[in-house]
């Protein structure tokens, strides 16, 4: 952590940064953060649809694009973001200059398009900052060690943010986005959900993996590895300069900073599965291997699995698959027919599946037999389970979504005023 | 020069990489080239239109803005197109890879939006070349030596490639362009007008002066300094490569490679120019200088001066400037009226300067005589005469322009079949 002036670093997204007069108002923030007495440093994405047409660009030239060339030519959408942004700071008398990700140098692997972050130098952009001037990186980019521009794929900004936060130490790494914090469920679906003071890294990673679109799954694991306290917050909303002490948004920290620990965080519901059922199998040994390790082999991630026990030795097996992977799923199990000797092969996609999470479950029981019987209730049938040490998921039928989503929500006291 | 494998510059301006078809048709030609048996490297500008939306967000954000961000901005149009026809050759099975400024490394001097070239190390270009990728460099833009982007100026990409062509001692540097070549006239006056297929540095640096307007004055200076040959060609018309000995466009090169040297290379016609008098000056020593001296401490650039004198001990002052300076000599001189002391000041925008070119004129004489006498029986008045060691220009009123301009055109023997 940092001395007696504050480090913060301020990141704003696409639709932030989606148009000049968003520039000029992400500009007028940084400045009012300044003004407080702190040390900023701000990372941008592209201007919102930039990275659409960029890439289009490529789609078009070159289907099957060279990713070292993608990199380059995508990469200068956050370019233009980070240097109009720093000029917008200039015009209001604040001291700025925009840096590309091979000038702080951001250092990534060769994996071009999807690079994983090596090292971060942070000497330049601290010598900037103790001058006062305020460091605008683009976001979602580095460099190679053969000097190539590297990205870390769609959506990376908030990972290089991150990132930068560790690299400098920062006291708190925010997030502006288009929602004003994290909520205890879809506030589309729960008119009473309530936004979230703090959360912690774990029941976050949880969250982003069921479905909250808040935060990307891998900047939450990078901020609780490198201990980077993280805000989100939005964009959209106008107010004074962010103190600790009276943070708008919501914070996602370590477990021991959150005195009042509940039972259960959030509840979400994931749309992007389907299920596939299997029916009719020899019930012998090895009969998992044969369906799972050719569905492995060709990159398709399956969640959850249930296998029910039918009549005559045979048994049916039911998984589910996310709908992105279904079609590679589908060519997969029916180049298998003959090795597993299924009798049918059924495809659902219109199932979701309902999470609860909270770190509260590691010491408390009965959290899990709540979530049944208040499904049983509704008369909501589940269709599979999983469970991780503070997550819970079942599957029910599409229609039942918002209606479980809710009962839950109130089931486990989450409904606000 | 290289050694048996000729290696060939390559450059196309915004509107030959325009859109995604003309890009992939560059490609087509880089191609060609590159199976005839040549090394290429390729230059290219932002696709047309590309850097007026930058400028633009500049400008919009900043109107007084920050020079180097305007360059990080700025340069990221050509790290576009550099990366799509690195795209679009690797797609035909040409190996390729693009280059950014920094990358190359292009060494720049830090006046940020007009940078001069420093240094280029021509190591990493070379080094592709030989393993037959075809580097796509960025052009008109570099690296100054504290690690940030430089631009050269508008138009800069000429320089850029001829300054390539310099570093990895290209046979040639062919630009690419939306004209066939340089005429003798501008086609559009004098439909006898002829391609020339050999023109001299100096011959087209003069032309280039007065409003020729193919070539950059700039790439055209640097290119006789460092010997590279030249040849501006069309990026539209289609054909085979580009070999030696059956060049389409047309080539500009050092004196000596001029066998049959014409009197006379081209006559051209500028109407950037306006003609200025003070009217009724007292003729005494340090009355230029009272006049001229303002006018340069202003930034303002005179070209043709003629004094006249007048009656009784007063003397009449014309000159011309350009256009684009007019309102501020204006302003200038009336600032001046009181020490001057002149009587009238008269504005005249409606003249054009009608020059000849030729190297011939050196060893000649005779060249001037032949202009005055055919402008005299068309009855055009020449208003003021300015002379180089190869060119004759002269001031006449705008209606004539054209009419002077062809006269001259069949009086030096220049009309085409």
């Amino acid at each position: 952590m940092a001395g007696s002036v504050p480090r913060i670093v301020m990141k704003f997204g696409g639709t932030s940064v989606g148009d000049l007069n968003r520039i000029k108002n992400v500009a007028q923030r940084v400045k009012k953060q300044k003004e407080a007495g702190c040390a900023v440093l701000v990372v941008v994405s592209a201007m919102a649809g930039e990275t659409d047409r960029l890439v289009s660009y490529c789609q078009e030239i070159s289907p099957l694009y060279d990713p070292a060339e993608y990199d380059s030519i995508v990469a200068t959408g956050e370019q233009v973001t980070s240097g109009l942004v720093a000029l917008a700071l200039q015009t209001m008398g604040v001291p700025s200059r925009s840096f590309a990700g091979w000038q702080v140098p951001i250092q990534t692997d060769l994996l071009h398009s999807k690079a994983n972050l090596d090292t971060i130098d942070g000497a330049r952009l601290l010598a900037s900052m103790e001058k006062g001037i305020v460091p605008v990186v683009a976001g979602f980019q580095g460099v190679t060690s053969d000097k190539r521009v590297s990205t870390l794929g769609r959506g990376g900004s908030d990972t290089s943010a991150v990132a930068l936060a560790a690299a400098i130490q920062a006291d708190r790494c925010d997030i502006y986005t288009d929602v004003d914090g994290i909520y205890t469920s879809d506030p589309r679906i729960v008119s009473k959900a309530r936004k979230l003071d703090k959360i912690t890294y774990e029941e976050m990673l949880e969250l982003a993996s069921v479905g909250a679109k808040v935060l990307q799954t891998r900047s939450v694991g990078l901020a609780m590895r490198a201990g980077v306290r993280l805000q989100v917050l939005s964009s959209f909303i106008e107010g004074p300069a962010v103190m600790e002490g009276q943070l708008p948004g919501s914070l996602v920290v370590g477990e021991e900073e959150i005195v009042e620990k509940k039972l259960v965080t959030g509840v979400t519901c994931s749309r992007d599965e389907a299920k596939l059922s299997l029916r009719r199998i020899p019930d012998k040994p090895g009969i998992a291997a044969a369906i799972f390790g050719p569905l492995s082999a060709a990159n398709v991630n399956v969640d959850m699995i249930v296998q029910s026990t039918g009549t005559d030795e045979r048994t049916n097996m039911v998984f589910t698959t996310s709908k992105t992977d279904l079609p590679r799923a589908i060519r997969v199990l029916e180049s298998v027919r003959e090795s597993v000797q299924y009798q049918e092969l059924a495809v659902d996609p219109d199932i979701v599946k309902v999470s609860i999470v909270g770190t509260g479950m590691r010491s408390h029981t009965g959290v899990a037999d709540t979530m049944f019987r208040t499904l049983s209730e509704r008369a909501i049938n589940i269709e599979a389970i999983s469970t991780s040490e503070i997550k819970i998921s079942v599957l029910v039928a599409a229609d039942y979504a918002e209606l479980a989503v809710r009962a839950l929500h109130t089931a486990y006291g989450l409904d606000g005023v």
